[in-house]
């Protein structure tokens, strides 16, 4: 299924900052990143729960927002791209 | 139906930082804010079409970057918030 990843990590000292590298780094394992802080992924439902708990212990849920959206198998005509650099197929582009 | 927009507005001058305000002020009349630039909104079919052409014509399609996922109807699986603040029921929070 797809499932879209959107987070606002906070960046106010190096801490932060490690984290968010983090969370990105975690995100990019299992899917592309479409904007600044926007991941698109595709993943089982057990890949789904194995990101979920990592992600859980990454983040500070203090300051951290976190949201994910399963957008289903079926998404071709539910993603709409408007503007800029669309260059890839998601579904070409991922090798999980 | 549940939809969820994403954008990266380019900042790199003041025209661009009046359209980054004008999107989100846009994004604004149909839902709410949900990240620093991730808004989900209530829409029908009609109101959907009729954001997407303002937005459309409102970004510049060689710099900014928007995304438009529709959750549909049946959200509240949908939808997972992990981290701080999610101090609003959706629903409750939106008058359109």
């Amino acid at each position: 299924m797809l499932i879209v990843i959107t987070y606002d990590v906070s960046t106010k000292d190096s801490a932060s900052r490690k984290r968010l590298r983090k969370v990105s780094k975690l995100c990019q394992d299992y899917g592309i990143r479409v904007q600044n802080s926007v991941f698109e992924c595709f993943v089982d439902s057990t890949q789904l729960k194995q990101l979920e708990f990592k992600l859980i212990n990454l983040i500070n849920d203090e300051t951290d927002i976190l949201r994910i959206y399963r957008i289903g198998d079926k998404h071709k005509n539910k993603v709409k791209h408007i503007g800029a650099k669309e260059t890839f197929d998601l579904e070409d582009s991922l090798f999980i």
